[in-house]
């Protein structure tokens, strides 16, 4: 165990980690009753499912596409996720009935691809860069794996096993092996998950060597298309840099700068955040941390979405961060979630546990509707009334990311070190750890996100000594903090964004945590030009939106004044019950204006009431206009 | 004649009007020795002179573009026009090379088209949408006529009679024609000159023709559509809606809206315009009324630029006037220049002249480069530094669209009625007229845009009662006016935008008019979101820009202090000459400001004398950023 592989942390698995409250539970349970079910009967309608029958065959209509395969497989893992938190032996049949129709559709080598046996046969792996071979391959092992995890069966774990054992025989760097890797990066991070559920080493061998000769040369995607054409060549010639944006430019280790496809990027840097771990890899960290801070401080919107444009799905040049025409895919924000989760695994720096959460409360869970059943694929910051969510799409990576995550959100609250529980997320529920022999529980009580009051009790059987790292979010200017009624000064205490508190802890023990909650106006980086003289409202961890149906049809008609008072109001029967901010505000409103597109006369304003609703809860009510950014007075 | 017919002008020929001034008169030579002979060299590089020789066969390279003939024919024209104001043997011998080749190249039933003649035999008229077969044709009509004027020789305007007759014989409504038209509208307008250079009446029926069968039902690019691919198929289907793309939505005269490509939208408003006038025809009238409101006063930059996105190359919705991303094509700017003249000439409104001049000394010249052979496609208003004139393009509509209308630029400056002489344009140089059996000439001196005094000296054998009506530019709110030295109140004398001064006038008779010529801060209508709170400079008819080399790399860090004072400088060594204007700002610039991207903390502002410049000469000097609309502060 090298020094970087003795800072690092454990998750506590989701399994042990029970939610109970206001704010994500009622999400947990759409998302059990109505999202899962939901996006069944769209892979079901849509013939995702019944594809794995094998019985496509050419001049039939709806020919199985090259993504469906991992459709199918995001779903399965967010039924397994929710099957271990809430069984449910409905689901369980219909997860069992489906794993069955993926298992019949093995071929005897072991290979598992819908696209590749009936559409394509005898062209496997001939087009690594666009048709998503190991892609779907990456999520079919991430099913088996939660499968395994969620129900102890191995019937799903054993097919893919067979088919990453295949893929083994296929890849790598021996004679005769294929040095390629995935135009879209996805089954390294799922290697590593198979790995550490079956100790098979071989695994995560195979995802080091899909990461380390990625970029490589000469370079296998140019050597791959000297003869043949790609899937996706006719879009890929509208991109600026096709290596650029599938991250194959350089070797991962000289990568500084975060490029292309935003949800390919976030795929691969958990991927290489977990072999950091995994190896004590210090030059894979290096190229995470420098890869971090490029994102995080140049190219993430306030609502923790990235990519700053459709055009490539991803990232365009730093501080470009346009509102209306942001991209922000739900799965890139996902991505998001999954890579800074892994960054804080190797080291307890709040920075990480910031990041995850601003995209949580903001950017990740705007991809679905209240109602569980729409969603959107992009997440823009403005939008002038014309975007809204949808049932599904064509390609419909984002709606079962979403259930797989929410379905499994109690893994990213907490987690361990050898002396030390740690919190990283304050959400309601009861939490088990196994710490020096014992089961510790933690009971955590909150309003969190509406209120910054957290109480945890501990029980525990016999009085032990160790840490209870407590996460101050970047976003709480003043905390408070008292173990067992009595106060204890944070000043000194905080290191990375955490409070440590190392004493004897007994049974019943209690920490209150009061994080100062007010509301914030937040300004942009002045390098970011869409956001000049504009301000985003923010509360604890929500960033606020307008909405045209509590305010006006046109939103850019509103400024906020500079003094005026912001206040917040929780309103129980708006939005599922959200704090809303009211504050006084200018709007543009001349009558004297006429039919004139220009004038030597400036616009008048008057007073106006604005109301601020959480970011993720647009475009629930009546269709609008939203905004993030509102005009500030300059003075 | 009917009533609106009794209304109407008739511009002076620009072979009449002599422009001798500081301003045009350097871009009149530029464009005459520079551009045009640039022009046509680029047209010999790429192969589209040579095309006429029709050696292209299958197979070979460098074929043959759809576009091609449309490129030497507008090269033509302006090659034409400055024949006939600057008279060059080297270039008459070039043009009647030109023409020789135009000629051998028609074939003996009068048709003449490079791309269905060699590129796809067989197959005339079969692709009216997209081929561009009868705008081809069109451009080569007016080249034609601009030959005939110029040089009076007929061996164009031959070619293109025969060619027109053969067209006649194919399209109309007689049994066993065509009943279609053109995807991109052209012919109509080149018709109408046709028709007015021959007396052929034919020819205006046939424009007639084209004009009433757009948009009617059965739809003819729905029939052609039937069982042929289009040439833009692919393009095609990017577009929302490919009947308001090319304005064959609906019959024109129940149009009311712009809508689709604005090139083409531009072209078929000119034509209905010269119908409206020729045929005395109300409906085409109102149409072009409805059209040109919804255009002025809900869809134009306030550079006279038109077309809000590269999308369609063309309108989006109302008020949509983003600024980075403008579209605003340099031939778009033109069309609004043609369309404006040819409304100004069915009725005296100053409100047409106010926006040509507007298109004219901003969003037009914008498009070339001052050494004039670099050109804008696009011309947007504001870039973060990577948008710059390009030597020429492979769709290359603009470059000599632009030259013939900067040689052909006295024709608007002039017109007269029965009783009046009529100044729109206030440009240096002597005109001739014929009025009631003499000639009349007026000696017109200014320093327009950069100075608003002019005076005008009339010339004329015997003395005569008429009418002299001069402009009084929306820009202008007060002006002064003074006849032989005696002032004359304008007061009450104003009629949609012109004064007109009645009386006897003798040799010698001067007028004096100061148009006071303030720097003024411009406003957008409020519901313009992307200009909300921002101001543009403008003085004069000139619109003004910031360019990083005179101020900072970043230029929305710039806000206009509300009281700040602005001052106009005449600088003769900068850009060619212009006024510009410095004044007091602030320049966001906070050195506290760390690393992250967002902050509690608002960033510093400090005090900045920023530089404008004309927007035209943006993009003339080192690269970087430019943009018209400047943050002002909000009070």
């Amino acid at each position: 165990m090298n020094l970087l592989q003795q800072k690092m942390l454990k998750p506590v698995s989701f399994t042990n980690v029970g939610i109970d409250d206001a704010f994500w539970s009622p999400r947990i349970k759409v998302n059990r009753e109505q999202t899962i079910l939901h996006q069944y009967q769209q892979c079901k309608e849509t013939g995702r499912i019944d594809a794995f029958k094998l019985n496509w065959k050419p001049g039939m209509d709806n020919e199985p596409h090259i993504f469906w395969d991992s459709d199918v497989a995001k779903w399965l893992e967010a039924a397994s996720y929710s099957l271990a938190t809430h069984p449910d032996p409905e689901l369980d049949r219909l997860v069992d009935e489906v794993i069955t129709l993926i298992a019949s559709a093995q071929q005897p080598d072991g290979y598992l691809n819908i696209y590749f046996t009936v559409v394509k046969p005898g062209e496997r792996w001939t087009d690594l860069r666009d048709a998503h071979e190991l892609y779907c391959a990456g999520h079919l092992i991430e099913a088996g794996v939660a499968h395994y995890e969620a129900t102890k069966k191995r019937t799903l774990l054993d097919v893919i096993c067979r088919y990453a054992d295949h893929i083994d025989s296929v890849f790598g760097l021996e004679e005769g092996k294929k040095r390629g890797y995935c135009g879209h990066q996805e089954i390294e991070l799922a290697l590593v998950k198979l790995y550490r559920i079956t100790g098979e080493k071989r695994y995560l061998k195979l995802s080091q060597f899909f990461i380390d000769e990625r970029g490589q040369e000469p370079h296998y995607f140019t050597q791959e298309k000297v003869d043949r054409k790609g899937f996706f060549d006719e879009f890929m010639k509208y991109l600026d840099n096709i290596k650029e944006y599938n991250q194959s430019h350089k070797p991962v280790r000289e990568q500084s700068k975060v490029v292309g496809h935003s949800v390919r990027a976030m795929y691969m840097y958990s991927a290489m955040a977990d072999l950091a771990g995994e190896f004590g890899d210090e030059s894979l960290l290096k190229a995470c941390e420098r890869l971090w801070n490029h994102l995080h401080t140049k190219n993430m919107f306030i609502t923790g979405g990235i990519g700053s444009t459709g055009k490539n799905e991803g990232f365009t040049y730093d501080y470009d961060l346009p509102n209306e025409t942001s991209y922000a895919e739900t799965c890139a924000a996902i991505g998001l979630v999954y890579w800074n989760q892994r960054m804080l695994q190797l080291e307890c720096d709040g920075k990480y546990a910031d990041a995850m959460e601003r995209a949580l409360y903001n950017g990740v869970i705007s991809g679905v509707s209240l109602d569980g059943k729409k969603f959107f694929y992009a997440n823009p910051l403005a939008s002038i009334g014309n975007r809204h969510r949808r049932e599904w799409f064509g390609c419909a990576c984002c709606p079962p990311n979403l259930a797989r995550l929410l379905a499994s959100l109690g893994g990213y609250v907490y987690s361990q070190m050898t002396d030390d529980l740690v919190v990283h997320l304050y959400v309601q529920g009861e939490a088990k750890f196994d710490l020096h022999g014992q089961q510790i529980i933690f009971k955590q009580k909150t309003e969190y996100p509406w209120n910054g009051s957290i109480s945890i009790k501990i029980n525990l059987d016999k009085p032990d000594i160790f840490g209870v790292k407590l996460r101050i979010p970047d976003w709480c200017k003043r905390a408070k903090l008292k173990v067992n009624n009595e106060e204890i000064e944070i000043n000194g205490k905080l290191e990375k964004g955490y409070v440590r508190i190392e004493r004897e802890w007994k049974n019943d023990d209690s920490i209150e945590l009061e994080l100062y909650m007010p509301i914030e106006r937040m300004y942009s980086h002045p390098n970011v030009r869409q956001n000049a003289n504009h301000v985003a409202i923010q509360r604890g961890p929500i960033v606020y939106c307008l909405e045209s149906i509590d305010n006006v049809d046109f939103l850019h008609k509103l400024s906020l004044t500079k003094e005026g008072n912001l206040t917040s109001i929780y309103e129980e029967s708006l939005l599922g019950g959200v704090v809303k901010i009211v504050g006084e505000a200018k709007l543009t409103d001349d009558p004297n204006w006429k039919e004139q597109l220009y004038s030597t006369d400036k616009p008048m304003n008057k007073p106006f009431q604005i109301t601020a609703i959480p970011y993720y809860a647009w475009d629930n009510r009546e269709p609008g206009q939203m905004r993030v950014w509102i005009q500030e007075e300059v003075k």
